[in-house]
């Protein structure tokens, strides 16, 4: 799955190493069965026994054909070599990790074979766009990439792409959390001012979760109205329901069948996971994340043109579905979909894992009061302080696990005030109670803000946003 | 719909095919020894079964652990071992038997829980359509069913029911074999006066093939020519691609995710033997050739009214889709669908196998000259006659391995004609060359009438029948 073509057995990944013996082992069957010279099948099984050491050094297990290696996603985290029992789980339906400083994004970045976005690219959107960047590029909250660079080389050179971005609505309520990759889409539209498709992945929720069809499409027209209020643009937007618009789609699934072709059982056991006892329909399911990765599964949009690049903005979790689109991409004949990742937006509880709608405490949701955010922060945000006034004052907070202060990177514009907070924590001159106030007043008419917008989008508004058709683009 | 043998098995190399065999014993001592569950074992041992029927049929010699093929090419002629004990192999891909009467069908209706369509049967159908019984009914061309019963009760107390037939469009051409099933719907379409919908699953062949999505909707678009040329009615037909029809009814796909959330991986190995390096398309494809059984994939047609009767009529070797279905039915709240089954088509060579479109003399294709069925007849066909013209008038012919006999079974209507010509092949009366004259002087008249026909359905005809529509019924 990794773009890299050629490199050393060291830096293989277990999966990687995993497929690249099962391969060997092919090869040196075919070799056998087709009767080839002995000094050649020699060769070929030095080669798999090689390489069969390097995966049972790697992975600390023999290989065993069939089974792939269950840590494929589990990346080592903490600084200390004494830490590295302690695991990072990430996946499209996990994020777990022992650190309260959450995730290492470092590690991550090398381990999934992705790109920092580094200060030069961060001046060089800025360059393109004329805009400054946006404090989610600015503080990390967007910290990864794939092929960003082609994307402004483009660009520069007045070639267009489109947005895609999605959601799976499991369930009527989102949270604040859930607005991390609208706001930064609706930026990129409006700086870039390229078309943009949201995809609401109803059909997963019914497969993933014990869900009607029906209801799982009612959540995704309900969720719908919250992605709206986020304020995108009717003219540049197409928002859609699989249930519905796979079904209103030759061109999607054409597509879908396409990728469906070119990724086999044992890849997706590989990159998500599944087993034998999954159904079906989780295991084709990938393909259907894959395909608005390609602008011909809207014609409606592109006047048919084929082959326009798209950049997808996402959480760093749903990067396996898109190294797998990216596998794929070329053997298809079409573009490798770009990447932005974003960071996990933390639980109330604190980093180790992210916000989740199913747990009410863990969350602030869009449809939550003045008093009930007030309530949630006081009683839930994992503080930094210390344990004592006493102490705080002596040694000061520490901003790198505090959950208030974590949010406030993400909602508080204000650069200078926010560094202003920091000092003022770090050196214990700012208390824990004090912190909270200042996030509860940032999040408390961002919240009712949101509501009052999403008050305004009636179901006609939502029919419209999720109608096939053009988009105000010439391509 | 499959009709094409599963190239994975037949490209494999008598040492390939050992290797199977040998690997598969291992898995299935592993899970009886791992007390797996029961199904699992089962669908294991079934694939030993087929994996050894496939060593036998390309080597001529029954598996033996332990000691690998000597001989790379010996295929089994098959007409002198009339007491093969072996089991026939019948699944969407495959249909081989080592006898020359072919699939032995009363062990096939045990071995997959159908039912015999017996005297009674028959007679009831002729009592509820006031019509003569088709000659395939009379002649055990249709010979199995599931729940034919049911539609007849539900019939008698006027509950209207919808026929559901189907073809892979693997190649431009579609031999005499492909009519069978067409020829009968037809016949049920008009006694039974009921709507009728046709799947191209060009999918499918883009899945199993080495073809372009372009190519394989080409294939069914032309294919639809040759089914319309049957003279169905184009009030009571809809004909549809997968790629083409998917993409246009949510009401499919809906049904089509059900079904993949009621399947799973496992149950799709023990049925069809995927295997973990099949691509994810072909592992959920089964579920797109269920979903037509359900009345709620055609709004159009049934004023959106759902549950349905639905009948099946399908050579046998579609069934393991069916019972799939039929299994997951109850559970997604559908009823489940009946089934005709029809034996198979033999090849020219002989009635081992069916027909293949692949091999150009396995077959008499639509688009022969009369020059070339008579050249294909009499070089080609299977004779179940003696050695020498004494011989023959001595000892007579044998109608039960005779290809010409049997293909007038299928095209000769007159069942007194027939009766003739098998008492006079049988007595030695009739010489092969006789019967091969008849069978030309049959054959001929109807494939011209058939090109005819085809040449008056213009492309606008194609697409009226495959647009989504309502069809000339009130339910």
């Amino acid at each position: 799955m990794a773009d890299s073509p050629n490199c050393d057995l060291k830096s293989l990944s277990p999966l990687q190493l995993f497929e690249r013996v099962t391969e060997q082992g092919e090869k040196v069957r075919a070799l056998k069965a087709g009767k080839a010279p002995k000094d050649e099948i020699d060769a070929a099984v030095r080669m798999l026994l090689s390489l069969k050491l390097s995966y049972k050094t790697t992975t600390g297990q023999d290989y065993r054909a069939g089974l792939p290696p269950k840590d494929l996603l589990l990346i080592n985290n903490g600084t200390t070599k004494e830490e590295e029992e302690d695991e990072d789980l990430v996946d499209p339906w996990n994020v777990q990790t022992s650190n309260a400083k959450g995730v290492d994004y470092d590690k991550l970045i090398v381990r999934f074979g992705s790109s920092k976005i580094d200060t030069d690219l961060i001046n060089r959107i800025e360059r393109a766009t004329g805009q400054k960047p946006h404090h989610f590029l600015r503080r990390g909250i967007f910290f990864s990439h794939r092929d960003m660079d082609q994307i402004l080389d483009a660009y520069e050179n007045k070639k267009s792409f489109y947005l895609y971005t999605g959601r799976g609505p499991s369930s009527q309520a989102m949270h604040v959390g859930h607005l991390i990759p609208f706001m930064f889409t609706k930026w990129l539209q409006e700086v870039f001012d390229v078309p943009l498709v949201i995809q609401l992945t109803d059909d997963e929720k019914y497969l993933w979760k014990d869900m009607t069809v029906e209801k799982a499409y009612e959540y995704a027209k309900e969720n719908a109205k919250d992605i709206i209020a986020c304020g995108f643009d009717i003219n540049k937007t197409f928002i859609f329901s699989d249930l519905d618009y796979l079904g209103a789609s030759p061109g999607f699934y054409k597509n879908i069948v396409k990728v469906q072709k070119h990724v086999t059982f044992n890849q997706v056991k590989g990159i998500f996971g599944f087993t034998d006892s999954d159904c079906i329909g989780k295991i084709s399911f990938p393909a259907i994340q894959a395909a608005p990765s390609f602008s011909s599964s809207f014609p409606q949009i592109f006047s048919g043109k084929e082959n326009i690049q798209c950049l997808i903005p996402c959480a760093i979790d749903q990067d396996p579905y898109f190294r797998m689109t990216r596998d794929v991409a070329p053997r298809i004949g079409q573009p490798k979909p770009a990447l932005l990742h974003s960071v996990f937006f933390p639980a109330l509880q604190g980093a180790q894992t992210k916000m989740s709608a199913s747990d009410p405490n863990s969350s602030i949701f869009l449809t939550d009061t003045p008093k009930q955010i007030k309530t949630k922060i006081n009683k839930h945000a994992f503080s930094g302080g210390r344990d004592t006034i006493e102490e705080h004052r002596k040694y000061g907070g520490n901003c790198d696990v505090d959950v208030s202060f974590m949010y406030l990177t993400f909602f508080l514009e204000d650069d200078d005030r926010l560094e202003q907070l920091k000092q003022a924590y770090t050196s214990g001159e700012l208390l824990t109670g004090e912190l909270k106030k200042v996030l509860i007043e940032t999040m408390q008419p961002l919240v009712a803000a949101h509501q009052e917008r999403r008050k305004q989008v009636t179901d006609e508004v939502v029919k419209q946003f999720m109608t096939p058709r053009k988009l105000a683009f010439e391509f």
